[in-house]
């Protein structure tokens, strides 16, 4: 096991009826003024927005609300909040939404206090050593999507610029002070993206449970438990998407999957998730279902480096039976994609709106130089990461 | 799954040399006069006393040392320390030992601060609503045993009286704001003293898992996975006290165990450690011990009012193969009392220094009124107490 140090200071408020602590939450960590950071209708159409902010208006605690997150969030509204922020003198922002909205208000809360231009902070995926955020206002969120984990990370993924590049911003003063968490704001997601999460939940465990180091029992089981608990509860929420106990066990999944507990001590991949950001910045497509389609091109090509780590996933996440180790680690990866496609996830570079003749330019602006590699399980150079793609795409 | 709140803020600073972070983490937290409690010889003996000690002087922080908390610590110790607190100007309580140094810390910590006397906020097992302390002094722990997760928890038990009844104090001011955690701290513990962790860390997820609440999957397969691990490398780390990984993987599962991410959204069971704190009271034998006899007879004894959940124990923490419930649950228990044995633990109240005359006694000490009950899988009146101490004893 290698030396950690870990920290995961968020109060969590779980369960029915959740929202209505938030104002007290924001009151109780210092907020005075809120940003009530949101993206398009639904929060609208569902009721979140309005309980959110009748918990505030009891609590007294104004706010200045702005809407408009949109999937893979953009620099363009992150500039816009801090404007914001800064004009009204807001100090909290709170975030109502998924991953996208509580990304861009941990951007907004950092360059709101930041005096030089918060993109300073923003790295890639061929980063070794990242810039670590020095200070930034207090973020809260009432999640309403199981997926991105940003509810208990350190960490936002913002697009920059005219190509959308993706970009992560890090650090512990990043991780929201309190996340509210109400599994019954997720009953009405589209089938399409609850999948999308599940897929995401799933693959930040992976990302954290294929590695080189060995001598991590205790974390090593703590990412199977995880992983079984999402497979299983997918089909039940696929099939019922208002079963309150799977929805539930999938939100606390979602947060034990990222919040770095499954991930001490070893480390990490994240190829899978470098690679995707390329795919859903050029495409705009869905981030579990880029996930869907690199994950499982990732794992047929890495496996030959580490097959008893695969046949280990095979039988303990996906109950293949004991024999060679190949076979084990083949037929792991196989019910991985058979599950991908059973909750609705493209299992295809086309149906993601991909081209194959993009391959080139997709593992070219991933900006690894020569000599750099991307992940820790088996290390990929920019021509290993387009024959990723090419698995993926045919 | 029920609706919960989690909070688990503690930094942990784990690994090899993580001691010597610990002066930087008093001032980080801010400390600038600590109390460095101990225990006995043993830190001294092996070094860890004067690497902390370097630390502090390192990072420029003054200490006044107290020493000589033994297990069950007892309110003589702690009002010492309080007086010593007050008198001396601390404003930061260190414990450098294991769970029972760090529980007089934390009451130390508490009283200090606080007008009355710190005896008025402790509460028995048959209280419902426990008084949660208002505020302390910030607490930090050095880590030398992998056992009571109080390096995480938000509780603390002292033993009151002349008779050493034991109370909780409970309060989230009590976490401690660090722990550091280097395993190979514990190369040196006396066998028995592992084993003992071994069943304390065993027994704290087991009184989570044993619940009468349905639909908490994730928490489940959380419990499972720890209960998993700490079987897997109590073979090894009793074969080789000096494996690191193993020593590793059972301090993090003993705090994974206990900071309440495998226990939240579930009622909780806790007879067990309420029936033991009697007989350490009585017989002052170690606590992880005295729950190597309590908790097997317990099972036994509660088994028939939830069979199935003794079968998915015995299945997914042991390995039984499916067949009819009844066997399946029996054959669990079973082996988990072969483990106990295997890893030098009483299984009899006679090994224990306990004596059969004693059960009303005991029972009694509990303190159940008319109508009160202990526990939540099968509630437990005080003539099931004395049935489950005389299953313990014969």
């Amino acid at each position: 096991m290698n030396d950690f140090e870990f920290v995961s200071p968020t109060h969590f408020a779980f369960g029915r009826g959740a929202e209505r602590k938030t104002g007290a939450l924001v009151r109780a960590f210092g907020g005075t003024k809120a940003l009530l950071h949101f993206g398009g209708g639904s929060v609208k159409a569902n009721g979140v927005y309005d309980k959110v902010v009748a918990s505030l208006d009891e609590a007294g605690v104004p706010f200045v609300p702005l809407g408009g997150v949109k999937p893979n969030p953009r620099e363009a509204l992150v500039r816009e909040g801090i404007e914001l922020v800064r004009r009204e003198g807001v100090d909290f922002v709170l975030a109502v939404g998924g991953g996208s909205v509580i990304d861009s208000a941990k951007a907004i809360a950092f360059g709101a206090v930041y005096d030089g231009d918060f993109a300073d902070y923003t790295f890639g995926k061929d980063c070794k050593k990242p810039p670590i955020v020095p200070a930034a206002l207090p973020v809260g969120t009432v999640l309403t999507i199981a997926a991105a984990g940003s509810e208990g990370s350190c960490n936002c993924v913002i697009s920059l610029g005219p190509e959308n590049l993706k970009r992560t911003i890090t650090g512990d003063r990043l991780r929201p002070r309190f996340s509210v968490m109400n599994p019954e704001f997720t009953f009405t997601l589209p089938p399409y993206q609850t999948a999308c999460g599940l897929t995401d939940i799933f693959a930040h465990v992976a990302e954290r449970y294929f590695t080189p180091t060995e001598g991590v029992l205790v974390t090593d089981e703590l990412c199977e438990a995880v992983m079984r608990t999402v497979i299983a509860e997918s089909a039940a929420v696929m099939a019922n998407p208002r079963d309150y106990d799977a929805r539930a066990n999938i939100m606390w999944a979602g947060t034990v999957a990222h919040n770095n507990i499954c991930g001490v001590g070893r480390l990490q991949e994240w190829s899978s998730h470098g690679i995707e950001h390329e795919l859903s910045a050029l495409y705009d497509c869905a981030h579990g279902a880029g996930l869907a389609v690199v994950m499982p091109a990732w794992m047929e090509y890495v496996m030959p480096a580490g097959p008893a780590r695969f046949a280990r996933f095979a039988e303990r996440v996906w109950g293949v039976p004991g024999g060679d180790t190949a076979s084990m680690a083949k037929e792991g990866i196989s019910r991985y994609r058979a599950w991908l496609k059973s909750i609705g996830m493209p299992t295809s570079f086309s149906e993601l709106g991909a081209r194959a003749e993009d391959i080139p330019r997709l593992a070219a602006n991933l900006g690894l130089r020569e000599g750099q590699t991307l992940g820790t399980f088996r290390p990929l150079t920019t021509s290993d990461v387009e024959a990723i793609l090419r698995l993926a795409a045919f």
